[in-house]
């Protein structure tokens, strides 16, 4: 058993309630982004990227709209200076763009970091020393005082090396291990950075506030955040960072909270990838604004392609359940969540909504290159006549009677629990095919002929066991004559209860099919079908198979 | 581009403000947990499990600690009621335990369901019926108040049914879909069922307020569980429950907040199986529980086992990053994070804390079975001094000198970087070995004979390029005499600066190691070691490899 008696509370509340945000319900638009995958994410890889696959990751950033790209620690290793000073030698990087390194306090550090700047055009140089009550007092067993006095003078040789580079650089400073840091400390410690450079509106100074460990709820969080937002000197020239991990698994609502409670800016990475448990999902934070109505100001509309490049450079894989990227987020297998998805997708055909409020699909999944046929409605043993009649409509083109679909789903359903896999559509028609169409035992139709006079009388030849018949008999219609010819013939005794057709516009013949249900004296439905240039010879054999089925 | 105007908040807020939880920091006793991996999660899966997937997945639950577990919608296929039927006949519930099925609100699924429980000792039936605004319309193209009949009606049936099995079933009613429900709306429906029931201390009732899409920000939705707290007729004889999905990846704080809010019950999966994104994962909620100090009263102790179980029985795979059960979840390969897990370890060797603070480590890997060797100081080119030293020293039993591991530090994380790979512990021993160890070339020692007077004097046989040399010297000791008599031979000009040893105490051996650092005129320090038995052996051998590094 596990002794949950070694653990406490590590984290600190603020000395004054701060629950404003809670008043918002929502994100209502979107921060500053900044992409910490090169950095973060590159430094909790097994095997750290190889400087081509940080150039193609850089480009795959660009293209999805990120402008603040945290690119490394160029002072850590060889590869991470070698691809920042390849990013700006080959100037890659766009002008809109700015890149951010991130570097420790200490002198050697920072004036190796600046040496890997030379030339670039814009960049934000990040500074952090770690401040919590438990790295003062087990890594560094140092005072608060001296800790501070760590972050200051970073701080000043930051303004010292830049002013010598005749850079313009912007400033980051990290509190590190914030989160178990006690906020008063964090506070003194961030405004006496920003006392130090004294930001201005032109020249803005971030404060990143990082959950570098999660040790408490996000509502906690929040508190902390809106804590610092309304105590930090030059407030209106400082933006405020958030830099969630995910250790409790609410580095999203760690990322919205905080939003909400005054910060303007986040840095994470696609699909959470960063040390440990990783960073926050910015995917999943952008894509839940989206959802809302918010313009996340970031594209995923080719999240495929996205999450292949993620594969490839990362070796790391995109979690099958991972929200809006994952391979089954918008996999339906049960048959309720299917029958209302496809009555959903009707409804926008039928009443052209404002919004998007199709059940169980928080997004169109189009809207992110995904598509209905191969990833929404899927069938195995769990699934319906929905599912099943959606998968034969949309890629079949069978439009089949709302009864024989519940005995189509049960057919496919028990087809998939005996042979334990899920079906493809190609399986589901063949299911169609074997069940429903061309049954022609044990009797059979050779030759019928029609005379209209006042209804129809048909002459039809038939089989049984060999031994063939000819009878004749009159109906309202064709089908009709034929039907009561054969209750004549063989002495059948059910009522003909279903009878649709139409063409079928997917496949390129001009053929049509027939659906017949029959039901028999017991109150069971047989059903049939069948697929003929002739809608007439269509609907007769589908009553045959209909019949066929009903005697075995 | 994607186009966000199509999409609006689908949620509903309370009437009234609710947010008394807030006032709350943490969760402080575990909930009523119920498992419905073997339901939701197995509908979920592209193949469903099988039958005796099913049972010994159930053995896994059992031996977890839960006490209620959802074993299937028995209705939905043969599989499911199948397996129902053999944990009964079987008898393989235990007399804690009691299982949970799934049903519609409509007649003949009940039915079936209540067929499916005959013989049973301890079981929930669950009945539901989606209530909210858009499955109203869209699918059931029903009423407010059709849509509450059904309820009733069902939780009617359910009554009646247990009344006429002579049985005690406990009953649960979800308003599938709550979280797109109007709250005023869920609250009337739930009382209407309740006042069917009418619940007692002794046999309370259980509602379930499911996320069924996440459409909110948890505090949003925590809002909606405390309102129906507030008004939920028989509260004290109700179980309020809730059963988050994961759309929005909060699905943790959804369950967190709404426990706080005055839920009394979780329904969840491990690792967060489930429709789309999943369930919560019970995994992560228990755990962060246990992290500060709270019994979650399950047990995660044999972790790997239960990692591995679930991906032999679902086909899923647990995420790399899965919070307390990913491969990567311990792993620290950045330098500056090594350096603070060892240095935190090392203050519990010397502090014994009564709390588990280590930096960068929420909780004590060992506690869920995993090893600080193989899951937590890994080592890359992200890494540093701290990390590979740690490896040294719990692997082989190498204490080096503080400023010796820093040069091996460089040493390996350049072989990683070069190499563009993790490196394993003998890897790093290996590089030790080639770096620091047996450097014979291009000075060689093949006598040393001492003599002890006034200090220390020595006469020592060189060979450099084939010629051999003769040379006595003096020191205050027999390293010092050894390394005057080699200055003396040859001119070298440095500083002996550091020497330490200690015996090999890993290896089976009673060897001892040597580490020599000399500091040449230019202010580098060159490094030697050397294992022997003789520890005089072993220091002039360090004294020689660091030597010979000094002058390639």
């Amino acid at each position: 058993m596990m002794n949950y008696k070694k653990y406490t509370r590590q984290y600190f509340m603020p000395p004054e309630r701060c629950m404003d945000w809670a008043d918002k319900e929502y994100v209502d638009h979107a921060p500053v982004w900044c992409s910490v995958d090169l950095r973060d994410g590159n430094q909790a890889l097994v095997v750290p990227m190889t400087l081509q696959q940080k150039l193609d990751f850089f480009q795959m950033l660009v293209k999805i709209g990120f402008k603040e790209i945290e690119v490394g620690f160029p002072a850590a290793s060889e590869t991470e200076y070698e691809f920042l000073r390849a990013l700006i030698e080959q100037n890659l990087i766009p002008d809109d763009v700015t890149v951010q390194v991130l570097t420790q306090a200490r002198e050697h550090i920072i004036r190796k970091t600046f040496e890997a700047l030379k030339g670039v055009k814009n960049a934000i140089v990040h500074v952090y020393n770690s401040t919590s009550l438990s790295q003062r007092e087990q890594v560094f067993r140092k005072s608060k005082e001296e800790i501070l006095q760590i972050a200051v003078e970073g701080a000043k040789l930051l303004q010292q090396l830049t002013e010598e580079a005749g850079a313009d650089y912007r400033f980051e400073y990290s509190p590190e291990s914030f989160t178990g840091t006690e906020p008063e400390y964090a506070l003194e410690v961030c405004n006496a950075v920003l006392e130090v450079w004294k930001p201005t509106a032109d020249r803005k100074a971030i404060i990143n506030l990082p959950v570098t460990v999660q040790h408490s709820m996000p509502h906690v969080y929040a508190q902390q955040i809106e804590y610092m937002c309304k105590h930090l000197k030059y407030r209106e020239n400082v933006l405020v960072s958030l830099h969630p991990h995910n250790d409790r698994g609410c580095g999203v609502a760690d990322t919205e909270m905080g939003l909400l409670a005054g910060a303007d800016r986040v840095e994470g990475t696609l699909f959470g990838n960063g040390e440990r448990t990783g960073n926050v999902d910015i995917v999943t934070v952008a894509m839940n604004m989206y959802a809302q109505g918010v313009d996340p100001e970031l594209d995923f509309s080719d999240m495929t392609k996205i999450c292949d490049g993620y594969e490839h450079f990362t070796g790391m894989k995109v979690n099958e359940r991972n929200p809006y990227s994952g391979a089954l987020v918008f996999a339906a297998f049960s048959g309720s969540h299917q029958d209302a998805i496809a009555k959903g997708m009707k409804w926008i055909d039928e009443k052209h909504p404002d919004h998007w409020t199709v059940p169980y699909l928080p997004i169109d999944p189009t809207d992110v290159g995904r598509s209905y046929d191969a990833d929404v409605i899927r069938i195995n043993s769990q699934s319906g006549k929905g599912g099943v009649g959606y998968i034969l409509e949309r890629n079949y083109g069978l439009v089949m009677p709302p009864k024989m679909r519940e005995a189509m789903g049960y057919a496919a359903k028990a087809v998939s629990d005996v042979e334990n896999k899920e079906l493809m559509p190609e399986e589901i028609y063949r299911v169609f095919l074997d069940k429903f169409v061309g049954i022609k035992e044990p009797y059979q139709i050779t030759e019928v002929h029609f005379k209209q006079e006042n209804g129809i009388t048909t002459e039809v030849t038939t089989c049984y066991r060999g031994e063939k018949k000819v009878t004749s008999a009159t109906g309202n219609g064709r089908l009709n004559a034929v039907s009561n010819a054969l209750k004549k013939a063989y002495g059948f005794d059910y009522k003909l209860v279903t009878y649709q057709e139409h063409a079928l516009t997917k496949s390129s013949s001009s053929s049509a099919i027939a659906y017949v249900g029959i039901e028999t004296p017991n109150g069971k439905i047989h059903w049939g079908a069948a697929i003929d240039p002739d809608i007439i010879r269509a609907s007769i054999d589908a009553l045959l198979t209909a019949i066929n089925h009903s005697v075995k």
